[in-house]
C-alpha cells in the first residue's frame, strides 16, 4: 500500500503539472520500483521523459507512438483492446508528464471560449453534459500501476480502484465546471459507471471539490448496448424534457458521437483506453 | 523561378522522406533563403527540424504549437483563420519533416486494414470519396512559400498554383487508391476547387499517376453554401443513386462531417489551413 500512496503522489505532481524531466523509460522506473520500495528514489524514478515527444520513442520499434495516439484522437484509430506494447513509454511519459496537461488545456481553452459566446436564455433549461472518467477524475493512479493501458482491461482490480473513491479531479475540467456554473449552465455527468457505484462517485466527486450538478446519469442494470447508444439515448432524454445540452465534453469519442451530440462537443486526450 | 523549382525539389524531397535534421527555425532559413538565392545552401537551409517533434518550439511563447495541432485534428480547434504565427515554425518543420509523413502513414493503414475487412457485392456501385486537396495532391510547394499557413488565405495566388497543375501526389494516399482499385472500389473525387478547374485538376491528377476514377465532382459555380453542406449533398446524390460509400478520406473535417459520411471516415492531418 504505501507504494500505492506514492503513486498517487506522483500522479498528484503531474496533474498539478510540477513534474521535471528525467530520461529513464517506465519499463525501467517500473523495475526499479521493484527492486526499492524506497519513497524518495520511486518518486524520481518514475518522474517522465520531457513530456512524452513521442519522437525519442517512437522508432524503438513497434508502431511510432505518437501517431498513433495521434490517430486515436482524431477518430482515425478505432477498436483497440489495449495501447500497443512498444508504447507503454510513451503514453506513461506522456501522462505523468506535462504534455497531457498542455493538451487538455488547449481543449478546454476552447470550451471556455464558446462557453463564452452562449447567448443564455437563463431559464434553467441549459446543460452541459461531462463524462467522468478520464474527463472529470482521473484514474491515472490506477493505470500507473497496470502498464498505462497495454495491458488487458481488468473490471475487478478497476472497480476495486472505483471504490477506494480516490481519483483526483482533472483540473482543466474542473476549471470548466466552474465557470459554467458561475454562468448558470448547469453540469450534468453522464457516466458508463454504473448505478451501484453512485454513492462512492458521489463521494469522490465531492471530495474533489466537485458540487451543483443538476444530476448524476449511471448506467442502469441490464443495459445492453454500444457506449454511443447508451449516452445518446441519454442525452435525447435530457432533450425531450426540454433541457438545451449546450455542450459535451468527454475523453472518448463514443461521448461524443450519435444524435443528439450537444451544439459543440469537445474531445480530451486519451491515449489509453478506447470505448466503442 | 529558380526559387520556386528548388522549393519543389525541396517538398518531393520531403514526401519521399528523405528528409533529415538540422535544427534551424524555417524563419531563419527564410531569411537565409532571401539572402542566398544559390542552390546546394537553400535546401540544405530549409532542412527541417528533427520531425517537427513541437516540444522544443512550442514553448517559445504564444500557443503550445503541438497542442494546438492536435486539437485541430481532434476537432476540437475550429473554424480558424491563420495558424498561430509563432506556430510557423513548428508547422513548416512538421509538414517538411518526416512527422507529416508519419502520422499520414498510421491513417492509411488503418484505411487500408479496413478496406480489407470490406465484403464486398463487386457489383460495381461501391466506391469511395477521396478529396483532393492535402489529401490526394499536397500543397506544400504552395504553403511552404507562404507562411505554412500563418498568413491569410490568398485566393489570387493560390488560383495561380493550382493552374500550374504541378502539385506532387501524397504517397499514402495513393498507395490506398491503389489498393481501393485493385479490389474493385471505384475512387471518386469530390473536392471544393471548381468546375473551371477541372481540366487542370485532370491533368495534374494523370500527371501524378492517378487513373481510373469513376467521377470528379467539382464545386459548380453559383453553389453558396458550406462545405459541409455541398460535400454531404454530392455523397447524398451518390447514395440515391444507388451507390455505397463504403469509405471517405479527406484532410478537413468538412470532408467527413454530414449524413451520409460514408460507411468509415478516416481524417488525414493537416495543420495548415480549416475549412468549415
Amino acid at each position: 500500500m504505501p507504494r500505492m500512496l506514492l503513486l498517487l503522489l506522483l500522479v498528484a505532481m503531474a496533474l498539478l503539472g510540477s513534474c521535471s524531466a528525467t530520461p529513464t523509460s517506465v519499463a525501467a522506473t517500473r523495475r526499479r520500483q521493484a527492486m526499492d520500495e524506497a519513497a524518495a528514489p520511486l518518486i524520481h524514478a518514475l518522474r517522465p521523459l520531457r513530456g512524452g515527444s513521442g519522437r525519442e520513442l517512437a522508432s524503438r520499434g513497434g508502431v511510432a507512438c505518437d501517431s498513433w495516439a495521434l490517430g486515436v484522437e482524431a477518430h482515425n484509430v478505432r477498436g483497440w483492446k489495449t495501447v500497443p506494447a512498444n508504447c507503454e513509454g510513451y503514453v506513461g511519459h506522456y501522462m505523468l508528464g506535462s504534455h497531457y496537461r498542455r493538451d487538455s488545456e488547449v481543449v478546454v481553452d476552447q470550451a471556455l471560449a464558446y462557453a463564452e459566446t452562449l447567448r443564455l436564455a437563463g431559464n434553467g433549461k441549459e446543460v452541459w453534459v461531462f463524462d467522468i472518467d478520464e474527463t472529470t477524475l482521473s484514474n491515472l493512479p490506477y493505470y500507473a500501476n497496470h502498464g498505462f493501458g497495454t495491458k488487458p482491461f481488468n473490471a475487478t482490480s478497476f472497480n476495486a480502484y472505483v471504490l477506494e473513491g480516490s481519483a483526483p479531479a482533472l483540473p482543466e475540467t474542473k476549471r470548466l465546471y466552474g465557470k459554467l456554473l458561475s454562468i448558470g449552465v448547469k453540469p450534468v455527468f453522464l457516466t458508463g459507471r454504473t448505478e451501484d457505484q453512485r454513492a462512492v462517485t458521489v463521494a469522490n466527486l465531492r471530495r474533489q471539490g466537485f458540487s451543483g450538478w443538476m444530476s448524476l446519469l449511471l448506467k442502469q442494470p441490464g443495459f445492453k448496448g454500444s457506449a454511443v447508444a447508451y449516452k445518446s439515448g441519454e442525452r435525447q432524454k435530457l432533450q425531450d424534457a426540454g433541457y438545451v445540452i449546450v455542450g459535451n465534453i468527454g475523453d472518448q469519442w463514443s461521448d461524443i458521437l450519435g444524435a443528439p451530440e450537444g451544439a459543440r462537443t469537445f474531445k480530451l486526450p486519451d491515449p489509453m483506453y478506447y470505448i466503442g
